[in-house]
């Protein structure tokens, strides 16, 4: 992919040269000694730079790229023996990097994307930052996460929020360690320079273990708001989105489906977006989470997006169409999807994944575009 | 109560009356001519008015009322032996009519409340108005109603909506009669002649007695929206808070108080407002839905509010505070607040109650006022 | 008009009637008991309501009606003569009277329309409400407004606004009466139980008379926002709309027109609302204002809408199409337009038109429809 | 400035040591062996990253920076000798590059500022792209900007709007060049993957040079909408905020200040933002834009703000805080505002400025934050 579609069309001086009468380019002393004069005064032209800066569609530095749980949670594991976790690092979480974005521990332009691990009975420190977080649990149970002071099982299928300037540390209180996936727009405050930190209490500010974190319990009935919570919150204040709930959302479109009755987001194609009750907005301000499910045999749309988005398969196997190629993916997967690259899923045997992007951001900001391809993935 | 915050002050032309130079009002021949012209040219002068057009607070025609279930329910019963329900008078409701409205079956100036009744295996057949309703069950069940060809089973404590626009009829499936409360917005859309009205089929358009309607099996998991139904609704797409949600979410608030932590309306007072999952808004966009309970011996705060509302105890016993009165109430029985008096309930056993208020309309157009009386009810 | 859609389809007990076996109807005593009893417990069956109460379409009772302002000019200037203004009356006002809407000063259900009178040198007191009111001038000059302390002057063409709760007075300066047309929600916050009011400065709290109000210093540069003033408004915080303007925007849709470029309202129909800065919104949150203008010959579409509206001839002359029938009008002339009643304007010579609508309350409620005529005016 | 509070508190492994029992940190060749399995699965560590990722506040890479407009204006007229203007290369725009931001053309990471140069009888050709874009000028006139076909003047002291996606060129119709700002948020589109760029007509669609373009005729008038123009835009459709209204706004603030009555933003600080007249919001979604006025001996308060903006003197003298300095600026002076670093601007003779910022970005994002100083600049 290439972000010169203005290439062909620049004229001769973008190269510093001059055109004589007879047609031969020259090097232009003049315009040599101009540009040695943009440089030493902070100046870079426009029309050198045209073509890289204002691609006819978007030509992301990020590419594509599929990192494999049985890859990570490994690594993790070994991370787990030799790293403590504690004040300072803060977790022990290990970022995919993608490939084109020069070593940079970012998933994509805007979405960070990591294995957290938290050993037998270890605790991570509590903090907070402007940085909106969640955890999603693709396997394991066993830590509670303690949100603004409030503690919050995290079970496989569940999505846990962390909203931004939310205080939050986690348990574990077994014997066995448990690893997830954290998500935050860490690269987009960084590169907005929106960025806040401070360090909260080291040891956890409530150690209870409810089945049902507080939230839950004012917050976690269908339709239904507190009348103390009439106020319209930025980011959801349900901290968990049960996987009970979640699978029998997804489980309901499907049987709909075969009943005649609308409500799949497409042909075998079930999908929920976890919101903020108080909004119908997504339940974090920068980032789109959302559950999928393609039945066997079944293929999502492939569609090009403005922005970008992380998928991780949550149970069942298929494969992805990922720009030109299509990768087979297993439970755990993690695949990066920068701007405007080709995406959709193909399920062999039923296929669920939970995805989130950076949507949010690009509706917000009125920049948002979605293209369908004609063919299915 | 009374309009004429101004009638000390009307100048003696109110009353087309002159004052002579030595301070008696003597009747104005030229003042008598002048209302005269006025009222043959279709004229009214704001000066003679203004007391009772603009009072220093509200002071509403409609009165404070309280209609006892053991009074309604046995007349409802009664128009189902001698009243058969079908197309032309469509339904078979019984509203109740404020005593300060003239005649007219408001139970507030905007609030149409009624019971309605069917008897077993009748039909109350299709059609839908621009009216936006609701109903809520206080007892029995084994009717569906079909809301736009989704049937919804109706049970003790459920909210049901039909959303203005909406085709709906309802059916009895059982041998025994079955009675609920119906709450619509008929007198606003009276006032503002907004209302349309359309005859539907005869018969239901679907018979089915689904435990759960499509609706709810598509939106009636907490925090979750189809991806099929990302656009914001006007009403909620959710036709039925069921009651186990509702009781488990006020039981909840109380739980954490007793807990220390924060969630209940007020002490002893747990509440939860029914919302459209799309926005956070009420329910419906002109009418708010409640449901409150207050603990034994505790009370709700006493407050004064523009607009109207209309409260109907679902169970547990306790009293209103109602303007000046203090009034006992029971299962069922119906309270209509005019705007402006002071209206509370104060718990002897733990009372439940569902309420209905226009209060979306005065906060869409700017003028909602609460104001909080400083002794309890 | 009728609101009786459903009344050929009646059961026979809605007229406390019953059916025997060979086809007769005879009174009922049981029903008649029943019916007897709804009464003594406050009640009213919605089968016998249903066919008034809500109608196919709205049937408003309010009429169509036309008031020429060369009636009301020299009854205000009566009324100035023998009516003083002062504390208590407040305003020398005369309000139109739908000749549906029983004697009350409506002229509509919503709206109030009057024309205020001022004499020389003559004040009226300073109070506020939670109405909302405007002021629109079709002729004359000399009066300052002082709304919350700011003197706002009034001259033919202009709008000027007194948003609900607002503090205002006003003064004529001149030796010579000055009468304009007053637009308020009075009836709107009377069926709503919605008003407030309180006495203010019995004499001006400014008596200053600038040619420009202080709020238009800071307000009324198109498109500038003082950043002293970021927050949203409800009203718009611009308190005058100068006729200038008004006009030019006019021509220049008509000018843009002929030279073959979009902005007019329809063809030969220029048109421009008055709007608040702070949001795009109407004004006024409750009313609608807005100023038209038809080409010489031309007309604006024929459309019901629901909700009703006031039209004042502001220069020219021509027709209104005003339900089933077509009307001369003239400077000056109050058109009440009710809901849903077939509504158009034909141009003699050029014609310039005020008017004011309910609008913005049924767009808030999502009540809002509008039909267009196929054929014009 | 530093991105490292966390650095002190980083465990041993950050640094790939372990910890002897006797206290020493020594290389651990299981943690290199670990960390070099990261680096080849493309996975990079939070804990060696996170002082850097997630600072305390904001420590932007861009630096506080001025560029003088006496040492720009002679190298883009040396462009304008050497450089044609084409398509291709499409603009003679040489933007400022901040010296914090490794070589690329961004005055701060989200903000693009350039002078553009179009000598006598010149034309840009029209092009669009989803980057939002205005003009404004510190000297001079005589060229058109073709807004979507409407022909623009441009002069001294106007702000010129090209809302994203927009086709837009310019032309000199004059026998001098003509040199201006150009700001726009393609660093941000860059970032974010988000740009779409085409080619238009090479030369103008219309090629009249009149006073006032359509846009204005349509929208210019405060407060007025025309009917044809009711559905909010995303950015204003006013496409020329003029300088006699800019002017004549900021003059009449610091006249209200000296009569003793509310409007300007500090003392002796006068300010206006440009709005959208559909929705009172920024001109443009993601370019906040706005002029101020601070008055000869006077200053602006000083903050810090989450996001960056470049300010552009227009007339008048003085100093700029900015971070720990202070620095003179005249008369076309460019001065780029990182993240939360300190600025504010104190008048010698009245001092007029134009600014534009991200802040709208920040705002849709929830991630805005201001921090005033104590001490005025």
């Amino acid at each position: 992919m290439t972000r010169s579609p203005h290439q062909h069309h620049l004229p001769a001086t973008g190269g510093r040269m001059t055109v004589t009468d007879d047609g031969r380019e020259v090097a232009d002393p003049a315009l040599e000694a101009l540009y040695a004069d943009f440089a030493s005064n902070g100046l870079i032209p426009l029309w050198t730079e045209i073509g890289n800066l204002m691609p006819a569609s978007p030509a992301p530095e990020a590419r594509p790229h599929v990192w494999h749980w049985s890859d990570l949670y490994p690594l993790a594991a070994r991370a787990g023996d030799l790293v403590p976790v504690g004040r300072g690092g803060e977790r022990r979480a290990i970022a995919v990097a993608n490939p084109g974005l020069a070593g940079r521990p970012y998933a994509t332009p805007t979405l960070w994307a990591a294995i957290q691990y938290l050993g037998p009975r270890e605790t991570a420190p509590e903090h907070r930052h402007s940085q909106g977080a969640f955890r999603f649990v693709v396997e394991g149970e066993g830590v509670w996460t303690v949100v603004d002071g409030d503690p919050v099982a995290m079970r496989r299928g569940d999505l846990l929020l962390t909203p931004g300037w939310a205080f939050h540390g986690h348990q574990n209180v077994t014997d066995r360690p448990m690893a997830w996936l954290d998500g935050l727009d860490i690269p987009l405050n960084y590169q907005l320079d929106a960025g806040f930190f401070e360090f909260g209490s080291e040891k956890l500010t409530d150690l209870g273990t409810p089945e049902r974190s507080r939230g839950e319990r004012l917050w976690g009935h269908p339709g239904l708001r507190p009348l103390s919570g009439l106020d319209a919150r930025v980011a959801s204040p349900l901290p968990a989105y049960r996987w009970e709930h979640t699978d029998a959302a997804l489980a309901a479109q499907l049987e709909l489906e075969k009943e005649g009755h609308p409500g799949v987001a497409g042909p075998g194609h079930a999908a929920v977006r976890f919101s903020n009750p108080t909004t119908g907005a997504d339940a974090l301000p920068t980032l789109r989470t959302e559950m999928h499910r393609v039945a066997a045999g079944a293929a999502t749309a492939v569609r090009r997006t403005v922005g970008s988005s992380v998928w991780q398969v949550f149970s069942g196997s298929g494969t992805a169409r990922l720009g030109e190629e299509t990768i087979k993916v297993a439970q755990g997967d993690l695949i990066a999807v920068p701007s405007w690259v080709p995406f959709g899923l193909r399920a062999e045997d039923e296929l669920t994944a939970f995805a989130f992007s950076d949507a949010p951001v690009y509706e917000a900001l009125y920049l948002a575009r979605t293209h369908f391809e004609e063919t299915a993935s």
